[in-house]
């Protein structure tokens, strides 16, 4: 099986030893990553984020990798957004102290706050990358969010809006209401429910944000990756923990996928779909929504091979670790 | 405040060098537990049942606690029950695989294969301990399961049937509905949501089964206990597990709060309701619905007085670990 530029649209690559330990996962798989802004001091600078750059294109060492560099959302001016243009890709939003790092997101969605900016970014063609969710029920959390993608979508005709690591059969649904709105949705939850996350001994490694729900969401998450729909790309999430963050008694949300997901991918989709819808997926659909083009191809051949995940890579324990995989990547 | 004769009618002691470490905090402030049958070997036989009575006893020391025994369900006959009788206070069904140690349980709630068992049961006025789980979606276990309380209560009138642990409004709606249904109630589920658990940070210290559900149940539990509801017992399903069994990739359910049961009960009660519910949530409702009497009285007074609870009882960390509480038992 071939593919070509494989494209992880929502990756974590985190910052120095951790960077340096995770970033080569992906820059060998993929032909480039949409890169997450929530380090420990968001990245609200272009300055920050060029460093930023810099440090993970010496931690992808010499692959053919393209770090898609994001900013965390705040309210900027169009000026500042004019000369940040060329150094950004996109402009990430989370709610306040959603998840990792968000402390110093958004509390209030009231339009009329929200419109200089992202008035600014319609016009300069920047797409709004959202973390999704309330502070309701953690079940809850994301379908209530709906209301606020539905506000966002009907104020901002012109905006490029992607729901990020949706996890719900209600956003499928909604994805499919508002032309503006795209998707992207992770490994693990095409793979897993709230079941294998509490419903037997409880496993940390597969706590993540947002929480993995219920069989019909995770079926309407499987339609549409499978059947290749346009609006939906392929993106992580990604998110390395060290194992004593994970393994403790306040255990910090995240799956640890880069090094599994192309073999993984490959193995769903043999069973559920077929290699041209992988291709849509993992890269086609996500250059078609924002006219991404690359000089070079990367072209990624996966044979059949059985290969065991490593429990560990460094102090990580990643998704399916100690599993048998049936695909390498070569 | 004084508590005459508390009962914690759901206690698991465990065994060996664990029965040991946590009887003693139970024995302390209760005149008498329902001890739970599920040890690694289920207790199935009175031999057994007897010798792990004299067990608790003895690791109870000098205490004036009455360890109340609890046959494992299985398909026992007319006449060793009869015999068994005076050994035994009640009989814990468990559906197999449903929680810690319960793959002996059973696996089909047959009613004609049931019916010699609980007949039986009814005939000897020997109550019957249901962990009301299915094998659904964590989230809906205990609600599915509440069609098979129904078929229970109506095939066997005469059989008292205590739906233990209960989570979730639907039981406590459906306690209303029959005679001879009854319901025990954590300390833990009357204070915690899923979102405790995996809402923010994952804390396995509160990862029990059945899981905490949402708020408008914990809502429907706290209007049975703090009204005193009649058919409502306190039970603490206090079930301790070591630390590296918690903080660990596949986390053992329980939550272990035998040492702080009564002032946390206090508390709560204070702010919600007062003290004579309190002493029918934690004794009277359950002396009246199994007619238990005590030959010496037990008071159990509770001064204000604020104290901090362990990080750890041994290798056990307890529920409400760390937290000041303000009162405490003298």
């Amino acid at each position: 099986m071939t593919l070509k530029n494989p494209l992880d649209m929502h990756l974590h690559l985190r910052d120095e030893s951790m960077l340096e330990l995770v970033a080569p996962y992906s820059a060998k798989d993929f032909k480039a990553g949409v890169i997450m802004p929530n380090l420990i001091t968001p990245l609200t600078e272009t300055t920050a984020l060029k460093a930023y750059k810099e440090r993970i294109l010496k931690a992808c060492k010499n692959e053919d990798f393209t770090p898609l560099m994001t900013l965390f959302f705040q309210n900027y001016d169009e000026k500042f957004l004019e000369q940040a243009k060329d150094e950004i890709f996109t402009i990430k939003l989370y709610p306040a102290g959603i998840t990792t790092n968000s402390d110093n997101g958004i509390s209030s969605f009231d339009i009329e706050k929200l419109k200089p900016t992202l008035n600014a970014m319609s016009e300069l063609n920047l797409p709004l990358l959202v973390h999704g969710e309330t502070n309701d029920f953690v079940m809850d959390r994301e379908a209530n969010f709906a209301k606020i993608y539905e506000k966002l979508a009907q104020n901002f005709p012109k905006l490029k809006i992607v729901m990020e690591h949706i996890t719900t059969k209600v956003l499928c649904d909604l994805l499919k209401n508002y032309e503006n709105l795209y998707a992207t949705i992770t490994l693990h939850h095409l793979m897993i429910t709230l079941d294998d996350v509490i419903g037997g001994k409880m496993d940390p490694h597969l706590f993540c944000k947002p929480i993995a729900k219920r069989y019909e969401d995770k079926d309407a998450l499987c339609e549409l990756a499978f059947s290749g729909y346009e609006k939906a790309m392929f993106g992580s999430d990604s998110a390395p923990h060290p194992l004593h963050t994970k393994e403790c008694c306040g255990c910090a949300a995240g799956v640890f996928s880069a090094p599994v997901i192309l073999p993984v991918l490959a193995e769903l989709f043999e069973k559920n779909s077929n290699e041209e819808n992988l291709q849509k997926f993992i890269s086609d659909n996500a250059c078609k929504i924002h006219n991404l083009k690359f000089e070079k191809e990367k072209i990624i051949t996966l044979e059949k091979n059985t290969w065991q995940v490593p429990q560990k890579y460094g102090d990580v324990v990643p998704f399916m670790a100690g599993k048998t995989l049936n695909f390498k990547v070569i």
